[in-house]
């Protein structure tokens, strides 16, 4: 039998492991927390976790029939990773510094891992296996808690200088003074993510803005606004329209520089389909007269692409170093 | 003897070509105008110029002792260029459309010829013996009568989807309505290139600005506003400020979304130096926290950039190909 491949998805909260065939077909997947120093304690060796995943990743092979019989793993990780040493430089939101993660999981587990920054393998799921399935040039955004970028430039991954790559949710938006969680202002996921999205909506609600919104707790989602959409409410769709816009002038940028064959659009935002959409692909019929590209595209894997992308790494860096 | 090296920089209205030895050290270059079909006219096989640069090659090297001594051609074209296969898909400047620019020389000189578009060529000289040397992942702008950009990523030349990359040129900048040579408003090559800068300063002149620049012929160039910056002229160091805040804000998008070692500034305009420079790193030291990356210099091969990039792209693909 052909040996299998496991996935792993680490999030700010829960951590999805999946095992995959040969082919990278999902057998089973489960979901356990992810574990993390209290704030702001920070660590190098997340011990117990690494014990956990381990643990998850031998059960569910045997579950499915491929006990030690793994080829190898994958890893997705938020924060910034050099993915050809398989370290884990910084994870703000774990806690975790300097976290040689690679290593520690094949030494539990005695097969090579490979991980890589939490936006690049969703960003090869996509383009592997999703909406960019073909692109060898891809630029693929998502639109979550923050907003963060991955690009493919002739097929590979690029990281950056120093492992910085992708940071476009910092890039300042003229005009916008929101304070971003960085420390700055105006950066561009302080509008163009769900809880930009989120933000702006209270505002209009706020500011007495004619809408069926309303702040439940307080708060409200940026899925609530996608189903204003679809009940025709114009402050949701202006909401939509004002950050496909101003997204869509960032990404003419990267457009003009980069002639990539697909933008993927992705993260929980990207629920709201047409609605984020056609107010970026507006944009681009105006300004852009390449008539080919870019394919400008909601993601088709949703919460699975971080899981695809990271059996897409693990395969393709396996088989390369074979 | 090893052999040498011939280097190609096809310009508007002239072209240069430069014999090298095989470590790529100048000998000797001279200057030929480039022949082209009278507009409006366009032609798939500029023979006469073929003719041209061979027998001049043959004179170049036969001049400097290397007689059917030469291991390969490198030519960098101003259009939409295919490397991959060595056709100029569309050279509008020059007249030219679909040319089998490689082969055609080939068949003329017996060795292997490699061309790309004119920006790859520079930003490659400038990325391998100039002020990005060392850098694998480079952005380099050349700001003349128009501009474009070249990028670099993991050492290698971003061509893009259909060799459309590099024209950040015509990435449209807000509250700009001048009228672009492609045809639209607002381009960023119309402020952010050496025409930008002298039809700003005309402005400035004619709109009854305090300043010593003035209009000789109606005309007014990059290099007269940046003499002006020398005695300082506050309106033309206001230019410069300007110009150089503008790109700034592009080239902040493109660093946040691939974190590039080295941008570096070159083209006619970047004769300017500090006074183009220095309000761009102003505008990153104010947005951009990440200390080390990137390098934001001046090009140190000027003119020649074009030249010894073409010798590099040939002596590169020459020696994948043995």
């Amino acid at each position: 039998m052909e040996k299998g491949v496991i996935g792993v998805d680490i999030g700010g909260t829960n951590t999805v492991i999946g095992i995959f065939n040969h082919d990278l077909e999902l057998l089973e997947k489960v979901s356990i927390p992810t574990l993390k120093p209290n704030f702001p304690e920070k660590t190098s060796n997340p011990k117990e976790f690494f014990n956990l995943i381990a643990s998850e990743i031998n059960i569910l092979a045997e579950r499915n029939g491929y006990k030690n019989n793994i080829s190898c793993i994958g890893m997705g990780v938020p924060g910034k990773v050099n993915p050809n040493i398989g370290i884990v430089i910084r994870a703000v939101n774990l806690g975790y510094e300097d976290v040689p993660f690679a290593s520690e999981m094949e030494k539990r587990l005695g097969v090579p891992v490979f991980i890589d920054n939490d936006v690049r393998v969703y960003t090869r799921g996509e383009a592997l296996a999703g909406s960019g399935k073909g692109s060898k040039n891809l630029i693929c955004l998502t639109l979550g808690t923050g907003m963060a970028a991955g690009v493919m430039i002739n097929g590979q991954m690029v990281t950056g200088s120093d492992f910085y790559a992708g940071e476009l949710g910092h890039d300042p938006v003229e005009g916008v003074n929101y304070l971003c969680n960085c420390g700055k202002t105006g950066c561009l996921e302080t509008i163009a993510s769900a809880s930009g999205i989120s933000r702006l909506a209270s505002e209009a609600i706020q500011s007495g803005e004619q809408t069926i919104l309303k702040l439940a707790d307080g708060t409200i989602s940026s899925k609530d606004v996608y189903l204003a959409c679809l009940q025709d409410d114009e402050a949701a769709i202006g909401i939509f329209n004002y950050v496909g816009k101003t997204l869509a002038y960032k990404l003419l940028t990267v457009t003009f520089l980069l002639n990539p064959e697909t933008i993927v659009i992705g993260g929980g935002a990207a629920a709201a389909g047409k609605f984020i959409l056609e107010p970026i692909q507006k944009v681009f019929k105006k300004h852009y007269s390449n008539n080919e590209f870019p394919n400008i595209t909601i993601g088709s894997l949703g919460d699975s692409a971080g899981l695809i992308g990271s059996v897409h790494l693990a395969k393709s860096e396996y088989e390369k170093k074979k």
